[in-house]
């Protein structure tokens, strides 16, 4: 096993992965290691994480843009802005100016079917030994959880969602 | 349900509980929001957090000093370093400076029996209203679950630990 860049996933249904993803930079950057994120989805709105990163000089943040919400009528734009994505991701990897890479609720991108997973796994397996990638998101696919060295399920005990919770700025995004 | 401060818990044996954590700090601090943590353990090294909280102005960290190892021979000395960090925590939520706090690894405290879990319910309830309160660790007491207005269990798919990994700087610290 590799002891030095790690591939880590947290999927599940649960809430704590993108904070826990988020968490590592802050902790990678502690280090004084620059951190790229590459965030698949949570366009819509100023995140508390976006605002805090343009204090960061450590950390490169980049956010799909416009109307990449999944919700769009016309998929054929979905996929391509997820392309676009994962071409950024790969593009990052390859050039190797960071130790921890973030690829953000990916996942869903490759459940739809919008980035093929066997892309995906043969442009980690490339990447360079320092490098440690962390993968969020629900409904990660198999194959990625054999070839991930750490994977951690966030399971929901209690959810505020099921009791009316409205999410708030500051603690939910 | 209380839509402001809400009691969130991150438990189970998974990697990603004080990440997680770290993680809404970050978050949180992108909003302005002043921030107090309370490390219950990880007191035996400077971890990543500690070396970037240093630098961030919004962050007051509590760690929980010499020897609070929790291997200590002298058990009333833990149970003592445990009452003075539990202190610390109440004495936090009555000045109500910060809107956000984290008790990481406090768990553990309430599960030896260092510190009274109804004391711990007694002081949450009694926090303003405008206090979100992070809770983690494993073994979260079942009363403090049911307090809870978000819980999640991080729970092991695959730990890198299971396979003779070491522990890093900037991953895992």
């Amino acid at each position: 096993m590799n002891q030095n860049g790690l591939l880590i996933l947290y999927t599940g249904h649960g809430k704590g992965k993108t904070t826990a993803a988020f968490g590592m930079a802050y902790r990678a950057m502690g280090r004084s290691w620059p951190v790229a994120v590459v965030q698949f989805i949570k366009g819509k709105w100023m995140t508390g994480e976006r605002l805090f990163s343009k204090e960061m000089p450590l950390l490169d943040l980049y956010v799909m843009g416009e109307g990449f919400t999944w919700e769009s009528e016309d998929l054929s734009r979905d996929q391509k802005a997820a392309e676009k994505a994962w071409e950024i991701c790969e593009k990052l990897m390859e050039e190797g100016r960071h130790k921890l890479l973030i690829f953000d609720e990916i996942t869903y991108a490759m459940h739809y079917g919008w980035i093929d997973v066997e892309r995906v796994r043969a442009s980690l397996r490339k990447r360079s030994s320092e490098q440690t990638v962390v993968i969020t998101g629900r409904y990660a696919p198999e194959a990625l959880i054999a070839d991930a060295d750490l994977v951690t399920e966030m399971k929901p005990v209690k959810h505020p969602f099921e009791h009316g919770y409205k999410a708030q700025p500051g603690v939910d995004y």
